[in-house]
């Protein structure tokens, strides 16, 4: 995630943009077919400080402006006028933002997938074993441990399949300075489509510079991640009390206490997890995007969605550190059980061997 | 939506799912027939104080137990212990919970589609008037009025074809007490299609009595009807600010001020959208759901969710008010225009009648 | 709470709002002392449908017109132009909710004083035992019971101290149709102080139409009641889960499970405090309220104060219940500490002393 | 804001609370004296990466054992076992976090001072001048522009006034494992006093492990300058709209429209506050802190706490800058006003002088 989300990501994410924009509008006839291959190559050979363009950019109000006059620098005078053809600030700070959220997006599943390993590898360890099952923070009845693991992985299942779709619809931005493609002259809907497909994204129906609709939809996902890696973090903790102790998780040490043992993987995931919903709170919560830009709601995003990521990212990868060493002790939760007597679990089974089953799919699609 | 979460309908609903459940566990042979239809002729009989049920319900813990004592009082005594067999409190609370949201959602989708119609018909009125774009609350350049609409009509559109989906999808709750089916003996998987097709609702990949996914589903789509509905309002309000006066707003009088006009439609929207997402984050940024059943943040979720709805859907009832009472003033815009020349707008016209027409399809689909 | 927040108090309230700027406006000679009397008798009959004031309202805009004309109806018509005399809606609605916040605090207070009692009760019980300190979840070194009971007082005590504080300086609105006390011809600092004189309020710096300074800190003092007693809660449940047992909570019934014991009074705190939390949200992150009164956000305060207040109020006394009736289980603590040395107890002990007699104090007071 | 919360001035701040603890055990006759002047010397001399000091902390749960580590080595042997004496990683983190806030809220004091200043100025040049007050976003009423500005002022005063009182009475946390003073064998409360003296801070009446009434407190003072600074950008936002013209706010440029003129200093204020709330709603809306410490929600303030102070930092400064060159148009609000007749501005110029008055003797305060 950090590489993701660092300043010179953004600013190459930023010229691959422009680069995209100035082959799509040379397509279509607007700019010559050399200024494109011109400003690709003053695109690539990027900037010396990238830190700088978006501190001066936020400064600005937009780290384009600052970013197309280091651009004009690399660039023979007569390509100048091609470059940034049509688009305004947004487009491309917007669609550098999707691209830079398709990177995370799939960082985010893959790590959600370590954690489907560990738990469907821990439902074929422990497929047969039996534990308290727990209501209200009080034993109930006894369940299979494959069952509380597979309703652990059921989400984690379901997050994956709703982030391999929400990828592969990611909408470009571009709609010029209100949005309304006017600046194209007629031919917008044609620069568009060659510009969504050379960056491999898709064509939104219509421009959404103050409808975040595409923006609130990765940022829910994100803050999903981080409440299912939050929801296993939480159950591995309360199952690792002393007196549970179904389970023993990796621990750190204590400054004061040579005995004492923290779990500090599943209480980082927490930690993460929550600081992740409340920053996507300014995102998702936002008052309205005024009339054709924002001022001020739309800025607040860029701060805001890459520390949701940062966030959902940590909080996944440190549930996935807790529960791939954690070690689920079946004589303790025999012990716990007291020998209340196994109920039929015959539908358990079949529901976990489903949803195992169902990632096993899942996972070799995503391989093949 | 006041009909939809009172009291009355609440047990209501409770009382239906109670006899689908009757009747799925008849079907499978775990209660006498005969069973199933006594109680189906006991929960049509209602009760007399629904609001006694849930006030009683919530210092309990669970309705369910006050309102199967009230049942069991008007069913023969041997029919009594084939009632509520195999389920917990959770199921009949949550299965009836998303039986209202299937009214909410319809509810919801109805009323967006009253904006949708305001928004279609006032772009065929005024296809044609050019508007000045605001961006940062500043004038930008002419762009078609049809064309902001149909910025406001698009995520409309989008909005009511998830909820369709949405709608389509919501999955009953049954597990037992531990959620795992073992109350039904291995034959819960038939139980619960059954009971899911009694009540035309979908089964489940597992119960999901401590994984929220479907509600927080519902919860987001409601916001997000608030958040449609508030960023027209929002962009009504600006519009007809004395000195832009782009909009003539219906209003309301002041206590003070003979001469004050104000749009209480749109002040409303605001309000209530705002209100809408504060409510909603108590159930989207709950913390995790402990173990098999949560101690605290599931009981939250009956105080929030009929909430959210409310408030959403009065958000989106006001922004319907006041859109379909708002005037469009064409010379004011033209002033305000002040000659700025008409940019091409072949490529918004194209947009505009694209986003129409899937929204005529959708309408007629939903008639049909 | 239920009582101070229903509609016939609000109505009330507004009422007697009206009443004591009447006898104020008539001090200042702005009026006729006959009037002021008119008014008074006028307002002391009160509403047929308080319901019908609010709803109405809620549409109009504006609660007070409506009541306006209602109480014209029983007024002289001679006197009717000198009611409402130099106020705006705002200055009734705001003045009346810091009435009714006045009564609301001063209820939490009180449910906050029954958590201390018990609390001090308590620790003068089991002032002696000791039982394991727990953190990050796991066993770390003896603690006297004592102690943990102080470190929840503490923070009911020192919450205690603010509302009393926040209360006795609430300040009334008063400024006019737009705030500046023009309406009282130069007079309105007389106005503002009688007014606020009758009403037992404060007279603020300046009036607070569009600073919600005085309503964001009575929220705030609410939210802290809901985490206060959600704390107390929330270490309850824990404390009580069956391997640990060291305190014993009154239970409810689960329909299922005839052997289960849910601890709802401490769910349900948990649960409430949540729920108000996520309703506060809606004031304290309300966007800025736009210039001299807001277009939405304030509206929004009518909505959600109450539920604020409501939920905050639930979550005290639901602790308040569960914490008056649990049993501290000093043999069970005793194990748990598997013999581990009792340390040092004179700081412990010396500061427990402290925070007993800091809240005896306060209560005294409280009673003198 | 950079420099108080940077990796470098995090650590020092824990090397001066390890030092400061030293002096204070020293004083009780707990360590040697010559033990905490080693200690002294050997965290005088910091750490070479601080970063990574905190980046391992992180992950080992605590940054104290990394850097106790890095200290010992520095530290003749026999001075060792003195370090850190009696204390946990909470006291350090958490006192050095308070020694932080401190300087946080001293440096958004003085930028609210500046806010003030710029107030103060132009209610001295505009003190005659009379706009057009607008409630719901449509004018009302004349009234002073002094007047507004007072309205904008005065939250500013309160604010800076709560902020010091709050510097003033900053706890320092010191309990030890568990937070019971027990590892300091019963002369703990000196050795508090005398550790808080050092520091400059105050003694909590109990640690404060388990109920972060310090933090939340010092968090809603960020969040509240984050919202005074975001009401008076959104005012200018909504008064520079070109249409309405009251007021002329330094702009930037476009990357799309030459002629585009955007406040970008208004806009970053209302985008800073923003985010500012969600992040700070992570520390304010989280659930209980559990027991003796939290598993969670204390290690997602150290991600949380540091940005809600750089988004209110960078809100106050963005405001400070649009304000201090914002241009009030007297000819245009003038014409705004259309000839509508002034009212009595007796008690508005005299609220106004006390404001300023105020002020005024808060900032001499502050310089003598």
């Amino acid at each position: 995630m950090r590489q993701i989300w660092c300043a010179s990501a953004r600013v190459t994410r930023m010229l691959e943009v422009e680069t995209a924009l100035a082959h799509a509008t040379a397509e279509a006839g607007m700019i010559p077919v050399s200024a494109a291959s011109a400003i690709e190559a003053a695109c690539a050979s990027g900037v010396a400080s990238p830190e700088s363009v978006l501190a001066d950019g936020w400064n600005a109000g937009t780290p384009v402006i600052v970013l197309l006059e280091l651009v004009r620098k690399a660039l023979p005078a007569e390509h100048a006028p091609h470059l940034h053809f049509g688009a305004t600030t947004q487009d491309i700070v917007d669609t550098a933002a999707i691209l830079q959220l398709r990177d995370a997006l799939d960082a985010l599943s893959r790590s959600l997938a370590g954690i489907a390993d560990a738990l469907a590898a821990a439902i074929e360890r422990h497929g047969a074993d039996w534990v308290v099952g727990r209501t209200l923070l009080q034993p109930a009845l006894p369940i299979r441990l494959a069952w509380r693991l597979a309703c652990w992985l059921e989400p984690v299942v379901e997050l994956v399949e709703h982030i391999e779709r929400a990828r592969a619809t990611l909408p470009v931005q571009l709609g010029g300075p209100v949005g309304d493609l006017s600046s194209f002259r007629g031919d917008g809907e044609r620069v568009v489509h060659a510009f969504a497909k050379r960056l491999g994204l898709g064509a939104p129906a219509i421009p959404w510079h103050a409808d975040r609709g595409p923006i609130v939809a990765c940022v829910a996902l994100a803050v999903r991640a981080g409440s299912v890696a939050e929801k296993i973090a939480t159950d591995l903790l309360l199952l690792s009390q002393r007196e549970i102790a179904e389970v023993e998780l990796p621990v750190g040490g204590s400054s004061s206490m040579p005995h004492k043992r923290n779990a500090i993987g599943a209480v980082r995931a927490v930690a993460a997890a929550r600081a992740c919903r409340g920053v996507a709170s300014s995102v998702i919560d936002a008052p309205a995007h005024e009339l054709e830009r924002a001022a001020g709601s739309w800025h607040a995003e860029w701060f805001a969605v890459p520390l949701v990521f940062h966030t959902a990212g940590a909080a996944v990868e440190a549930t996935n550190a807790c529960l791939t060493n954690a070690v689920f002790d079946a004589r303790r939760a025999s012990d716990n059980l007291g020998g209340a007597p196994a109920p039929n679990a015959a539908d358990a089974d079949r529901l976990v061997a489903r949803v195992v089953e169902r990632y096993r799919k899942l996972r070799e699609g995503a391989r093949s």
